[in-house]
Formats: C-alpha cells, structure tokens, sequence
C-alpha cells in the first residue's frame, strides 16, 4: 500500500482524515436467491431501509435540504414507483436488476422532460435507486459515513450533498466538478472540505484531504499522516483563535474598519445565530420562497419571512435580493429551457417579463421594511432601463400599499453588480448601492462557465480583468457617494481578500461560517 | 382585409414585397382514400417528389448548403426510414399519420442522442418530414415559393434557411428569433431582408418587409404599398450608387483611410469575386473543414484549401481563425455536450486540449503562409497564457516542418478579443494584432445570449459597455503599435459604423455582400 498524492483544485478550505467511501458502491454485485418470493421480500426490505434512513435524515436537516429529502421519501412510499420491479421480479428477474430497470424508466422520462424542473429531479431518482440498490446489495451506509469520511465520487449533485448528513466532519473528494459549482457553495457554507477536478476518483482506505490546497493523499504513509495531523492541529488553534475576532467589528492592521455582513440562502439559517458577529445582512436570497410544490408564495407569506428576517438583524441593514430564478436555478412555472440559461431569461430580466409574480415580491418588502432596516437589491441589471422599469413597479407599490392603509416604507434600491456592463460603466446606473456578485461577474467576463470543470480554471474571480471591474464599481461607487459591498465568494477567499481591499472595497459578505476567518484575515491586511 | 402593421427587430437589411408563405403550411389536413394500396402509393409518389426537389436545390447550391442538402437526400433514398410508415399504412393507418409516427421516433432518437452534432440533425429530420407531408396533403411548394414570397414561421433553422432557393429573392419573418442567430447571419451574408421576434407569424397573401427598421405590413393598403414601393425604387437607385464604392479603397468623409476587409464562411464565396474590392481577408472561418462525414481533416487538405484562398487574395491579407468549435457550432468527435456551451469549452480552449488536432492546422497554416500573406488568429482567448501555449506550438510545428524540409513560413500570431476579460486589457496579451468579435464579445459582455429572442434586447453592441471595451481595445492596438480590426456583425451596421470609427478603429470585416454599402456608409462619416 503505497502512498498517492493526488492535485486537484480547492473548493472548499478545511483539512480532513478519515475512511474513503466511495459512491460508486452502490453498484456493487448481488447474488441472486433464485426465489421470486424471496426475492421480492428483500426489495421491500430495502425500500423500507431506505425510507426509514431519509427519513431519519429529514428531521435533522431544515429549508432546502428537508424540502428534497421529504420529496424523496414521498417517492419511495409510492408504491407506483417499484410496481414494475415487483412484476419482473415475478418473472424470475432478479430483485437488483429488476429495481434498476424500473428506475432507470423513470429516469429516462424525467431527464426527456421539457420543464427544467423535472429534468433536475432526475438526480433525486438516481439517489433514491443508489440508496435502494445499496440496501439490496449489502453496501448501505453512503450517508450513514463513519465519521470523518471522505466522500469519493466522480461528481456529486447539490441534493445528493444535501441528502448526506456532514454533522460527524468528513470531507468530499471528486474526480470531475468545479470550485464554483453549487455543490461547491454548499460545502463552503457547511465548512465541508471538498477537493475537485482530481481526474480521477480517489480510491483506497484512508485519506488526507487538504480543501486549502487542493491536495488528497490516499493511504498515507506515517510521516505523511503525523504532519498532516500537525497541520489540523495548528488550524483548530488558528480556528479558536479567528473565534475572538468573530464577535468584534473588523479592522484592517491599520485600523481601517471594514464591515462583515452575512449571505443566507433560507431563514433557518439564522437560528441560533447572534447578529452582534455581523454589520448586518448584504444577501437574502429569496429563491427558497419560490420552491417546488408550493406553487408561487403569497404577499402574507413572503412578508412574514422577510420581516422575520429584519426583526432579528436588529436594526442592522438586511439586504434582500428579488427573485434570481433562472441561469442554474429552474423554478417551475416561471423560468423556461434555454440553450445557454447562464446568458438566458433571469434575474430582473424573468421579473421584468413576469410583473405579476414582482409586484407581489416588491409589496411585501415594502410592507417589511417596516419591521428593519430593509434594502431591496436587482440581479442581473445589465442597462439602466431596468433599474428604472423596477424603480417604477416599486414606486406603483409603494402608491397602492399607500391607498391600502397598509403600513409600508419604500426600501432603498439597489443593484447587483455582476453583468460586466453594469461594472463597466456602474456610474450610469442611479442605483441606491451597488453590490458586486463576484462570482457571475467572474463568469461573464472570463466567459467561462461557473460549474464547469473543463473550463474552471478560467473561472477565475483574481484575474487582473475582473479585479479591474471591481476596481471600478468600487470607483463608481465613492464618485456617487453610494456605498459598495461584494457578496460573491471571493470576499471569503482568504488569498484574494488582500487584493480585494486593495481596491477599495470595505465591505464583504459571506457565509456564517466563514465570518470568524474573513474578519481575522481583514485584521491581517 | 384591413392593413395590419407588425413591429419585430430587424435582423438583415433590405426591403421585399410579396406573397406570405406559412411555414406551418405542411400540417393541413389531408383527406385518407381508406385504400392501403392507394396511400402507400402516395407515400411513395410524395418520397420521390420531396428527393426531386432536394436534389434540384442541392444541384444549385454549393459548400455547406449542398452538404445539409446531400445528407437530406441520403437520408430520403435510405429504405430504413419509411419502411415503418409502409407497416402501418399495411395495418391500415393513412399515409400522413403513418409518416409522422415513423419520423416522430427517428427524430426522437435524434433529439436524445449524446452528442449535440447528432441532436442538431434532428432538424433536418423535421425539414425531411415536413416536405414529404407537404407533397401527401397538396401543400408543396414551401421552397418553389412564388418570386419574391414572404416566409413566415415562429422561428427558422440555419437548414432549413439554406434548404430554401432564395436566388428569387424573397424575405423572412419570425415571430420569435434573435438577430443574433446564426439564421440572421446567414440572412445578412445572402442579402435575404429579414424581420424577428414580431411576437406573432404573419398571416395573409401578401405582406410589406421592411427589414431596415423591423416593420412588416400584412395586406397593405394602396397608399402604403406604393409609398414602400417608392422606398424600394430608392433603395434600388442607392445600391446602385453604392456600388461605384465597392471598387475604390474606403476612405472617411476628411479622406482618413479605412480598411474593409471581408468574411469568408467557405471557400466557395470566393467563386468570381474580385480580390480589388476589398482590403483583404479579415476572417476566414474553418469550422467548414470540420464539418459532417468526413472526419478530421488531414494536413494536405488543410494546405490546399488555405493556399487556395492565400492566392485569391494576390498579397492582401488573409487572418485564418483557427478551428472555433463549441459554443453553438459542435463538431462531431470534438465538441462536447455543455449545459451552457457558449461559456464552455470552446475555441483555443478546445484547441489546447486536443492539441494532437490543433498541431495539424498549424502545420498546415505554417507550410499555407508561403502561398500569401497569411496571419493566424486564436478565437476565445481569455488569458495570456492561451496565447502563449498557442505560439508554443505554432513554433513546434514550424521547428518540424524546418527538420522535414517542407517549405513553411510562421505567420504573425493574433487574437480575437471577444472574451471581455481580453478587451478590458488587451496590452496584457503579446499578439501581433487583435481582432474585435463584436458579436461574442456583446453577449459576453450583457450576460444576453446572441440566439435567444427573449433578451435580444439586450444583445447590444451599441451598449455603451461594449462601445467602451471596443474603445480600449483600439486604445491598446495604438498603445502597442498593431493593427486592430472588427470581424463581428456590427461592422456591416450603418447605423453603428460612426460610432466604431469614432472609437479610432480604422479596420472593418464584414460579408462580401455588405462591402459596398460599407464603404459608402465609411464615406459619409
């Protein structure tokens, strides 16, 4: 057993050890019994495992991830869903083979779906057939990982991440994917480690995974390992040392302040959370709102969330992003199939062509923006026009709110930052902020696909071009006297973060996660 | 019949009258004999009058229309295709719904094929069943349109646009489509006037097409149609006038030299034109030499076709692009599938990571550059290092052609700046002149696809963001002392041409087509 060292790319920073699993497992092979009735008994054994396991799953996990589990459950409990596998197996197929194929005719239907929608839900059928076949072929135990394993894949969908239940460490190893997949963010933003585009899929007992280099040793020699042990060590301790600055305002060396807010992704992420870590919230997304199954949320119900959400920064400033469907994030109902979604129909551009589904969006933050200190803040802007046309709507908003009696307050308007028109020439947008969206900006200007491993390497936030651009919406923002924040994952990349304050820019905002670290790099600038 | 007038984005220039031909026209119903024996005859007697016809149109058409037009024919002669259309008309079915069924599962299969080359091809499937169903139902005649006919359809393939004998002259009028598209490209470089996104398919028997300003008028009224006819006559007189431009070098208002140079797609638009009207070859596209059946092509045949083209010219420049595949121009064996090819891999990217197929064309273009005055230009180029790995193996392969006494020159190396992040900084990149693709460059730039209708809007390249990274781009070519030109669509746009020569550039690229009109416009300035 000799030691490999493998060189991937960094995607999410962290070190790990533990045990490899890898995910292909599941299509480990079964012997057959030859008896139809045992057969048949030991599919709906598996069936039963699998729901109790997500089920199980479920009532750890909340927002997104429980949505997606949930789903999966209902699936498995339809007995639709395994009838044809029954009837095969009747036939004398046996029970793996018989469940694959029925599955892989769902499959294929869902992927062939025109909706968008459907077509991602595919991957939720693969991990209900993996799960199953697991349980079928005696190789159960994908989520249910030793703690501290390492994950080993060719690459790994966002609901299979979520599906995983990473409260025990453990750390994602894959032989294709991109640091700017969402995948990617999820890991960031759970403090998983993840190494990606490794070329191969990492196979063997153990393993090192370093998330900061970009680094997986398989099987790790003694001397190896002890440095490796040394290294964690020293991070656990520079960790617990970051914790101090967690709570303090942050400072450059010189003293200049810089302020710190927090990206949320669904308001249970707040929970337990004390605001007194940040100078506020520069992103809400607003997409988990517009989830699948619940149809389009009412103004009652997106106002309770956003005002809940402004209740608990406490007077602190709480930024709230209109819909971002579109690009990687299909709602069904409202976004269409496109050939190149990324330069499609999204953002303010789907909002601007839907008033109906806006108009509703704008009047419930009008309403919350009683209840904190409420900004309201456009994906997407590429021309003036569209500020203006959103400038409009909101304006309409406020005035029937008015009629209404409803107590309501017009939010400042902002936009993001991240179509490089806008970066450009930020100047020409009378916007009430600006707020750079590192991580499409990147994209559009390196004209390289954020999720795509073959081109990740040009998917890079610190080449000189799109430090310019960030130069210059910073530039833009003192000569109007607006003020301009980042909440791409650039601000929490602690190499660029130097380059980052070097132009200017004074404010980033990050995950929850990542606070602690951004403020203690800021004190080191 | 009341006048009614459709607004829509002009996508090629030019004014047409005529009758409106439906493309939906093949759908009509068509009325079964209830005789097997009848209806499989009249499969087959509407097979041989849609094979007919294709041949005709193949035998009148050249380089990658012949190509589509070859395989449409194979594809009708082959037995395989009907021979489930004649099973069924067996059991009963009228030949129509026959047909359709048989063609619905080819296409189908098409359509879910892996590789993008293969799904493309479903379109010339639909081409091929829609013109035997228009033969079946008595509706022939989509492409033997009437003089000057009007095609009207939600949207056109580039097939079925070069399936279509537009030598008669004619126009086309979508209700959705983008000006953007490679069917508007393909419409410009033919001269064809076309109008998109009018948001409905006109209907009527005859229709005004003024492809100049976006307007199409359904059953003029007498007033309207002699006042366009007036247009026409003056459109007409100016061409005329336009013409005695074409031969004479261009030069601005205050006599400041412009160079025009124009696009080639294919050889064969060199057939009987004279080198004199132009300044050279700006762009000279090889994605042709990729295309369809023949696998890669080999070194000799590369020279052939690059020395041929090098000779036209008689010492003028000629900028050969090497192979820009992916994006919206898959080659099969070469591209791969993306779920946003235009921010894949694609141009010098593709090119670097299969560089047992780039070394190949650089040889070939090496051993070319003793025929002309030949200059090579990398598409897609991002990143210095591009360039650098790039002219890393243009010097391997001259170094090989010297060790093997081969006759070889080294060209001078360029850039297209076509990503944003080139533009923002082009005197990063050591190239030995820069090439503006205006029109990548603005769907980068406005994060707006160039083929999607529903942001066309935004596809810009009069944004002033745009103009500003043409600007620095010339800036740079000035700061580094090389020359700068513009190869995109907006060269040939009169109503952008004061603008991009107010940026200083002094060299345009555009459609032979367009040349003369160019050079009158440059006059004007």
């Amino acid at each position: 057993m000799t030691e490999l060292r493998l060189s991937g790319r960094a995607a999410a920073p962290g070190l790990a050890i533990g045990p490899v699993v890898a995910m292909a497992a599941a299509t480990a092979a079964r012997a057959a019994t030859g008896d139809p009735a045992r057969e048949a008994g030991d599919l709906r054994a598996a069936l039963a495992a699998a729901a109790a396991e997500i089920t199980a799953l479920a009532e750890r996990s909340d927002g997104e991830a429980a949505d997606i589990l949930a789903f999966q459950v209902a699936m498995l409990e339809d007995a639709a869903l395994a009838e044809g596998a029954f009837h095969a197996i009747e036939a004398g197929i046996p029970a793996d083979h018989a469940w694959r194929q029925a599955l892989a005719a769902e499959i294929e239907g869902y992927e062939a779906a025109e909706d968008e929608y459907f077509r991602a839900r595919a991957a939720d059928l693969v991990d209900i057939r993996d799960r199953v076949l697991a349980h079928l072929t005696g190789t159960a135990g994908l989520d249910v990982v030793p703690r501290g394993a390492i994950l080993a894949a060719e690459d790994l969908t966002p609901s299979r991440f979520l599906a995983t239940d990473w409260s025990a460490g453990g750390a994602v190893v894959l032989a294709g994917g991109s640091p700017s997949s969402h995948v990617a963010m999820l890991a960031r933003a759970r403090g998983v480690p993840m190494v990606v585009a490794l070329g191969e899929t990492p196979a063997g007992r153990v393993a090192l995974v370093d998330g900061d280099r970009g680094v997986v040793v398989v099987e790790p020699g003694p001397q190896t390992r002890q440095a490796f042990e040394g290294r964690m060590e020293e991070a656990a301790a520079a960790g617990a040392a970051a914790l101090a600055f967690r709570d303090r305002p942050a400072a450059m060396a010189d003293g200049t302040p810089v302020s710190v807010l927090i990206n949320i992704a669904e308001p249970a992420e707040l929970d337990g959370l004390d605001p007194a870590i940040c100078d506020g919230i520069g992103l809400v997304r607003t997409e988990f709102l517009f989830h699948a199954g619940r149809g389009l949320p009412d103004e009652e119900a997106q106002l309770a969330v956003y005002a809940r959400i402004a209740a608990w920064a406490r007077g602190r400033p709480v930024t709230i992003r209109t819909l971002d469907a579109g690009g990687d994030k299909p709602i069904a109902g409202l976004t269409v199939q496109e050939a190149n979604p990324f330069l499609g129909l999204r953002g303010i551009r789907l909002s601007l062509t839907r008033p109906e589904v806006f108009r509703v969006q704008l009047r419930a933050l009008a309403r919350a923006a009683v209840h904190g200190n409420v900004k309201v803040m456009l994906p997407m802007v590429a021309v003036p026009a569209e500020l203006e046309r959103a400038g409009a709507l909101l304006d309409e908003a406020v005035a029937d709110l008015k009629a209404a009696g409803l107590p309501h307050a017009r939010p400042p308007l902002g936009i993001m930052v991240e179509v490089p028109a806008a970066a450009i020439s930020a100047t020409r947008f009378p916007a009430a902020f600006y707020s750079i969206g590192s991580n499409d900006l990147t994209q559009y200007t390196m004209a390289a696909a954020r999720d795509l491993g073959a081109v990740a390497e040009l998917n890079d936030a610190g080449d000189p071009a799109v430090l310019a651009l960030i130069a210059s919406t910073v530039a833009a923002g003192a000569a109007r006297g607006v003020e301009v924040s980042l909440c791409g994952d650039a601000g929490a990349d602690l190499s660029l973060l130097p380059k980052l304050l070097a132009t200017g820019l004074r404010a980033v905002s990050v995950a929850p996660v990542a606070v602690a670290r951004v403020k203690a790099a800021i004190a080191r600038c």
